[in-house]
């Protein structure tokens, strides 16, 4: 599904937009690189800041004109900094626009464009688009760097993917995760107990601090591990106490 | 609220990153960034990449230690690329970070922690964490660029921000936007209705595909102006049919 999301980018003045671009692809699973009219490519630059996505930037596709890169995607997404006068639906939320670009993708290319560093898209290729999409931002300085905005429009996209009942994105497991059972921590809140009041921390039958204390303790989730290196604290402390 | 939070960049390597961070910052209306002992600082690169953030640049704080930069702070969070064998509050998404951290700016500083390029944060600054979080990724291809992490964190941050009751955040609007009345529209449907029957395209009284051209219409939702168009078309395609 991810694969048949393409990312286009017109006439892009800074080889080194392109590489970044590659690169914040790849970080979000994204390959289809296309290229209008790029200024300078192949370029060192490029290839430079692609770091790792060397691969990107080779399989990158130029061409000269954007109807080119799109004609056979059923939804084309103009990224744009500010609304045009041509009334083309419109995302104001790029999680809005990554659904349903998401969702078309599972079964037609789908594309994100992408305009020129200082003057954006022209009319010709918004009447390419099938939406338009913003990124909501500062209103006194709003204008991203082209591969910053590629990265959040990726992310969004793949932040949809993984949203999705049929994506197999797994999280990172801490490895230790068995908890501990009931009674040890009934073993522990009562071995802490004991100890607020030998200490003469609790002077009288209180049971709200000590409840408020174990409750603490409850919140805090403790592994079978750090429960045990408390139980070790609470008898190195204990074992300074008076008996009682 | 925005302001409270502040952006740390600990032993950034590459000067040019500090700018396009202060750049990607000042796009989601954060301005307070704290540099923990960068290796070239100032710089003509972080200048240059900062674009037109320079005041990112200029009011950046500059410090020895993590402590010194967190130190009020209620809230920290590590950006880190992989789980921690200290185990803290872990957040998966950045949209759940961004929620807590957005929360917590409402009264008091928090920080969000970045690493350097190549080997992040080390435990002795984790510990100086009170949460992680991680940008979920391709998990072939996984390490973004320091400055679009930070760029991704902080249009999270802002998206949480928008969506809560009390910001300003205003959307775009397009300047035309009262539609047509139903009556104008019914005016429309029948004049297409008569077309259609007119022209032989409805050789039966079949209503079926007359509702169904009609309702592609109203779900375009057509502007006053742009049914003032097709009203038009209409009319001199119908100029060149026989009368009926």
């Amino acid at each position: 599904m991810l694969s048949n999301i393409r990312i286009v980018l017109v006439q892009t003045f800074h080889p080194g937009n392109i590489g970044a671009t590659a690169r914040a692809m790849k970080t979000m699973g994204l390959t289809n690189l296309v290229l209008i009219n790029p200024r300078q490519f192949p370029d060192e630059e490029a290839t430079r800041l692609s770091a790792g996505a060397t691969d990107v930037i080779d399989n990158a596709r130029v061409v000269t004109h954007l109807e080119e890169a799109v004609a056979d995607c059923v939804q084309v997404v103009g990224a744009s900094a500010r609304l045009r006068s041509l009334p083309l639906p419109h995302f104001d939320e790029p999680d809005d626009m990554a659904e349903s670009v998401t969702q078309n993708a599972q079964s037609a290319p789908v594309a994100l464009v992408f305009g020129r560093e200082r003057s954006g898209l022209t009319n010709d290729e918004i009447r390419c688009c099938t939406h338009q999409v913003s990124i909501p931002a500062n209103p006194d300085y709003g204008i991203l760097n082209l591969s910053q905005a590629v990265q959040i429009l990726a992310y969004e996209v793949h932040r949809a993917w993984r949203k999705r009942d049929d994506s197999d994105y797994a999280y990172q497991q801490p490895t230790e995760s068995t908890p501990p059972s009931r009674e040890q921590m009934t073993h522990f809140q009562a071995h802490l107990g004991r100890l607020m009041q030998q200490s003469g921390f609790i002077t009288q039958p209180h049971a709200r601090t000590e409840e408020q204390l174990q409750a603490l303790f409850t919140r805090a989730q403790p592994s079978r591990k750090e429960l045990s290196l408390l139980r070790g604290l609470l008898s190195s402390l204990e074992s300074h106490l008076p008996e009682r």
